[in-house]
């Protein structure tokens, strides 16, 4: 089997091609080689039992998705994405790579012909999600985006779906929850913070937190979030049906349980390290947020998250941190 | 106030000219002038008492959209499209005209800046829904287009409230519902039977009816459908909220309950002027189709249609046959 990984260079890609590495096989079928692409050439992941070549391209420029299907990768997984904030921050950068790449990417897929049909994982978002909300929003929820990131993930899962009932590809979009604990540094997401005052912390560092402790969200550790990617990869079409974009589980908790969890699973004087400073407009950011799901098509087809913070925590320690506490 | 019609060569631009020269007015604000764009270019409309310029351009072709708002129109009425039957039957064509099409006339408005900020009124579909659905669809059941022509649209529809949101334009997207009676000759749409067995037959020639009676669907009068433009035109931003898409009101009814009332209106010898010729592709189409519509935001802003069939076959008689039956 032959792998694509676009935006193999960010945090979950690069999780991703750990896990392949490991697992030597994608649902126990053979790997035999796997292109990593990104916008920096991806590293090389070390004792890979197959072979991996690594590309510097930006998809959405003329020419780079052609290039990167010539091979005809059996499976892609799109992950290449601007970050919810930069988007927000750069109308035209957000366009380009999120709306602009994911096009050129289907459209080089098609022009392949010949039969060529890959699996295509998409990694959609919960942003495709705005305010206001029922409790729990359901899989028949309308799209609703208040963020331009959260448009372009929108228009991505309606191109998959209509590049897939045309015979083109065999598309699965998940909509992936707040992944935490991110592990490196804060990124330019405006939901950086809810790694921030984990992660932090267990460095025995401070950290900001820029929204109140009752605001509640929607969380899956990365561990989970490529679990969902290899899941997806493994579905049949046919067991999904028309309706190919999917909520993918995952955990309700507020920002005071999150804190809790850490004094909890590390002790008080770890969570003591979180500093409050209030942030507007991170605030107003976040106030059109989801909060809660009833992710039922996706937990019926066997999709996988976390149940507790504590064991969020407990698996950033374990795949980050050695399993030590600072 | 200078107005701009896309697709005005169409059949709802030609019924909306022409309504806007008998108004002379849009909501009782006076017209200076207007113009109408579309791929080959409109007939003017006799005696405007505003001035009429027309243009022949397709607005994904460089250059075009920039040109259509470089005299920074104040109201901008989007129609121009390739119609379902097309767009499905040309997957390139599809998304050229009614996907590029409209991001480009979109970045165009954008790309004026200086703080033009046009009212742009989307004709949208309710092509944006496709089957399995509840009874009556509600104004928060999600977007699940079966159609290329309504993947273009729902996209359409996400652009349309991100260029909002961000301040570039002030937009409103209207699901329009199934429009009969249409005039003139069949179209390529796979709605086009919905027409052409209440036209023809009020003509005096036989047309076909290619699914079974039982077929229930959602509709609206062009004059119906000129009326919601006209109304959303005159919508503050401020009623409508961030959600800018609304299903418009209509009339749900069966294809039997059609005939039944052409028959009362003109007569059962004119309701056997129809003859069943099933078509599979067609009835295919037609299946995955919404039947009926809680439309109740887009009622409560004040968008009115007709409430039995017999006043869409009459709208027809008064406003395409002079009033007589053949």
């Amino acid at each position: 089997m032959h792998i694509l990984i676009t935006g193999a260079a960010g945090m979950i890609g690069r999780k991703l091609i750990g896990r392949l590495v490991r697992d030597n096989a994608l649902n126990d079928r053979a790997i035999d080689r796997v292109m990593l692409s990104d916008i920096v050439a991806p590293e090389k992941p070390a004792g890979a039992p197959f072979a991996v070549a690594t590309d510097a391209s930006d998809l959405s420029a003329p020419g780079a998705a052609a290039r990167a299907v010539t091979d005809r990768p059996d499976v892609i997984f799109h992950l290449a994405a601007i970050v919810s904030g930069e988007a927000e921050a750069d109308f035209e950068k957000g366009y380009r790579v999120n709306f602009t790449g994911t096009r050129e990417l289907l459209e080089a897929i098609r022009l392949v012909g010949n039969g060529y049909r890959p699996k295509l994982v998409f990694a959609s978002s919960i942003a495709v999600f705005g305010a206001p909300f029922p409790d729990a929003i359901g899989d028949e929820f309308f799209l609703t985006p208040l963020t331009s990131y959260g448009t372009q993930k929108a228009i991505g899962e309606l191109l998959l779906a209509d590049y897939t009932r045309r015979g083109f590809l065999d598309g699965v979009g998940i909509r992936l929850p707040t992944i935490v604990v991110r592990p490196g540094k804060p990124n330019k997401a405006a939901s950086s913070f809810f790694s921030s005052i984990i992660r932090e912390p267990l460095n025995g560092q401070e950290a900001a937190l820029p929204v109140s402790e009752d605001v509640r969200h929607w969380f899956a550790s990365p561990r989970a979030a490529v679990g969902f990617l290899v899941h997806a990869a493994g579905l049949a079409n046919e067991r999904i049906g028309a309706r190919i974009n999917l909520t993918m589980p995952g955990l309700c908790c507020t920002v005071g349980e999150e804190i809790a969890a850490l004094a909890r699973v590390a002790g008080a004087d770890v969570a003591r390290r979180i500093r409050r400073e209030p942030d507007e407009t991170i605030a107003k950011i976040v106030a059109g947020w989801p909060q809660n799901f009833d992710a039922r098509r996706a937990t019926a087809l066997g999709f996988r998250a976390e149940t507790s913070f504590d064991d969020i925590i407990r698996a950033h320690i374990e795949d980050e941190l050695g399993g030590r506490v600072a």
